[in-house]
């Protein structure tokens, strides 16, 4: 089983592909991908249908989306409880993740990440200003705080235990780090940066940050 | 159970979203919502998380995303297979599902639908130009053609069976035909406008377009 994924530096999409596939706890190999240049995308394209990473390669099959690599992975490795137990709270925790699989455009525009702007390390950018980027921040603190006070009982993560939500909001924690934008001053009371801040602190994180600053 | 809806004449997630809970066979009410003023767009956020739709509402929980809204139907409804029985084929299929949810963003851009270029009925748009409009109807003929080939003999739809991904790809068929696209001009032999073709003729999306024009 391969994971074909972009530059750890800035690649937010193979970050989350890559938690996902660590939290089975099974073996995979990790291929390094680069598309700076055509030759590159041309390359690419052979083991990515939509040009795109991450691709998790398996039985000589490709999957070509996170988001189906990560239900992919919640069938096949149930021990490893990637969605909440609960049909409802897994509707929520689907819902958040598909939200964030699609949405928050103008955080992803405007707190970009790149070879210059990296979402590891300690390089920090300024904070952008746009009305469109306030909405999504407001936002991420009203999605963060509903959650987390309504499952903080069940555990540190946004649903409780952790979940795949969880790997998907990974790299807006390191966005946010980079950008250095304080979830205070959109209305957080201090539940949405805690947890933001424990995304930042979780193992599988740390050791992608590693490797990629080694 | 209540499905909360945009305009039937050109929300295309509305028509995902209803696509997908028509094919489960369960009785649901929909709810029309609008969300041209801010006092609409108000309203509806009461009852949209993200502010967008389609939403389901079930035993007072809102799910809030046609993906989230799709995975709930396919748990609570296995009669109705709403994804391929096979697994590889099912990662398949949500990795085309997922593509839609995500990506084509040129391809919505630049043949975003509206009041006044509906998704349904005979009125039709000039077919825009542009590259990256091009490089979406590219991967498109790609995508379709080869599933079509692969899962031909397993029936007429994307993965053979209906699925989830044929309900993702309704509106993009109805964009088509909106903006006289013709595939063909993007290196489809006619596997791809065909299957175009059969997702425009479904009885459910003829329903929605008749309830959408009356």
């Amino acid at each position: 089983m391969e994971l074909i994924i972009g530059p750890r530096t800035y690649s937010t999409w193979s970050l989350r592909g890559w938690l996902v596939m660590k939290r089975t706890g099974a073996d995979f190999t990790v291929i390094d991908a680069r598309y700076e240049t055509e030759a590159q995308k041309a390359a690419l394209r052979e083991v990515s249908p939509s040009g795109f990473v991450p691709v998790l390669k398996v039985g000589g099959e490709l999957i070509w989306d996170t988001l189906a690599i990560a239900e992919w992975a919640n069938e096949h490795y149930p021990q490893a409880r990637m969605w909440p137990a609960d049909s409802i709270t897994r509707a929520l925790a689907r819902s958040a993740t598909a939200e964030m699989h699609s949405g928050f455009s103008a955080l992803r525009n405007f707190c970009g990440t790149s070879s210059d702007r990296p979402m590891v390390g300690d390089a920090r950018s300024e904070t952008p200003s746009d009305p469109a980027l306030d909405r999504d921040l407001s936002r991420l603190v009203t999605l963060f705080g509903q959650m987390r006070r309504r499952f903080g009982a069940d555990g540190p993560w946004l649903f409780g235990e952790w979940s795949i939500a969880d790997a998907f909001y990974t790299p807006v924690a390191a966005r946010l780090r980079h950008f250095q934008i304080d979830l205070a001053d959109y209305g957080d009371d201090g539940t949405a940066g805690a947890y933001a801040a424990s995304l930042l602190a979780q193992p599988d994180f740390r050791l992608w940050e590693a490797e990629a600053l080694a």
